[in-house]
């Protein structure tokens, strides 16, 4: 099932369910006012969604309107916890390389996680507030999965069952801060705005052979004001699968429901897939030219990021956002 | 007026109105059924807050019940944001020179965050679960601020009047893990696990002449093992006050409201007022004998952490937690 919030009824907007064609939707009020609320008793919950959404597949339903990715938040328009991962090692490893600088082995074999900011999300839709260019503005696709609760020590083998839903995401980065934020040792802050979901989130069942062993393995498009930018595999390059980032983070805590866990920047080794950010652009130029081309993002730019399956249709909606000055 | 959450009623917990003494308590549903929904609608909340603990400090309400610190939750027993400051500098100061490195004359200027998890706080008298004594686990009092919705670009002069809540808390620490998270460059994760804040929050107007410009004055009291081992005082040494902390969180983001903002480590110069946290003690062993000699905290250790007013009654209620064995 697709799943999506809209921005109406309060701060953690109002849950509506999704046709799998990203056409109609349904409010969900007898069963949950709040993909949060669903996601805190998801055991019980998520079989009358299920349910719902099985009708709205079979065909019309009462209450039913169209959907309009312009009227969602993201699924999650707040969250308790978001952590994102650099499972695309080979990205991480060309940061390095663009710096002249070696990775350490230890990378491939240990996940690198940011905790990052989860009270304020923008809608799939929603401009992109940033107060001035000189921060150095840039997108990143990625993709996500929300868990339900996860138990402290949970080993990646019991891992996969704790992930209920899949989004794509836009993690906005201020690549100008970075340096100054990471010489300071206490990770991101500043350099991370407010993240970006797709319209909708779907069930793992909704991608098929396309999600297993905690890989998604479909192109994530991205495109620059109308241009096509990039269409990394998902599959090809994730040195750590969600399963292993789930069991990284629950080392030392649990994880509550509603936790995003996100997968970094989507990289390939095949460079003919393009970026899914400006910056590896940049290294890229940098390793080949001895400088950077490519400048980061201006107000008025576009940023669209879509997933489509196998039949050309759009999974979870498309990310779409404009860099404006806030 | 004094607000704690009560572990009953589902994941948020259940609000409740503390008196002044911490002896009796008072349920709120016709205004507030948790503490998030009150931050969520504060402007119209609060007034209907502050009346019902006016009565409660007049005399015996409807429905008061004895209150008990056993009962409840973190205040807010998972968040949207928790992000943590340095904001003792000389406490930074100190790690450094323990290790022998300059800190950079930067760290004066402009505070140090990160960003914490925040879906699984503990209560404030719940054990502390840690999977190994060899994580070296260490206790960091400190004291936070709860905001309302802040906007991006707020300035330290307008940051004030968004402080709503104070709290005191332990940002309990696994020291052996920072080493190898800070030199992956992303900041704490695994070494960060869940906090602990008071049993109440208290707003500002509570602490009388102990709070202003975004400043406790009033000394935090840590006991180990139910002695002494550190009592510094809040309003000395605080290089950024709470107002300077929140401008420098919102530079590229609002805070939506119920977002914790706190001070880190308190920390004074004047080491006879004991230190917050065990590894502040370590690196003045360092610097005077070589090497540490007091240990990290082991399975069955306590810590209780306190902030008593001027007549000596306490203000938010005493944190005290054991390690145990996760």
């Amino acid at each position: 099932m697709k799943l999506a919030s809209l921005k109406a009824g309060g701060r953690d907007g109002t849950l509506i369910v999704v046709s799998r064609d990203l056409q109609r939707a349904v409010l969900a009020p007898a069963i949950a006012v709040t993909l949060q609320a669903a996601l805190d008793d998801w055991d019980v919950v998520s079989a009358g969604l299920q349910d719902l959404a099985a009708s709205l597949e079979a065909g019309p339903v009462e209450g039913e309107f169209p959907f309009d990715p312009a009227a969602v938040a993201s699924p999650l328009p707040r969250a308790y916890h978001w952590v994102d991962g650099s499972a695309y090692v080979n990205h991480v490893e060309l940061v390095r390389k663009a710096r002249g600088a070696e990775m350490p082995e230890s990378f491939w074999h240990e996940p690198l996680v940011y905790q990052g900011g989860s009270d304020d999300f923008l809608g799939p839709l929603d401009d992109i507030p940033v107060p001035s260019e000189e921060f150095g503005i840039d997108m990143e696709a990625e993709t996500a999965v929300i868990t339900d609760d996860v138990a402290m020590g949970t080993s990646p083998e019991d891992a996969g069952k704790h992930v209920k839903l899949l989004m794509i995401l836009n993690d906005v980065s201020l690549r100008n801060l970075i340096p100054g934020e990471l010489a300071k040792g206490f990770g991101f802050y500043q350099s991370k705005p407010s993240t970006a979901f797709s319209p909708v989130a779907v069930t793992p069942d909704e991608l098929g052979d396309a999600y297993g062993d905690g890989t998604v393995r479909l192109p994530l498009i991205t495109h620059l004001n109308g241009e096509i930018f990039g269409q990394p595999d998902c599959g090809t390059d994730m040195t750590f699968n969600f399963n292993q980032l789930i069991a990284h983070v629950t080392k030392t805590r649990r994880l509550g429901a509603g936790a995003i866990v996100g997968s970094g920047t989507i990289s390939n080794y095949d460079r003919s897939k393009g970026s899914s950010c400006i910056a590896e652009k940049r290294m890229l130029e940098t390793i080949e030219d001895g400088k950077p081309s490519m400048p980061f993002m201006s107000f008025g730019d576009t940023v669209r990021i879509e997933m489509l399956d196998k039949d050309g249709n759009s999974i979870f909606g498309a990310i779409d956002q404009k860099v404006v000055k806030a």
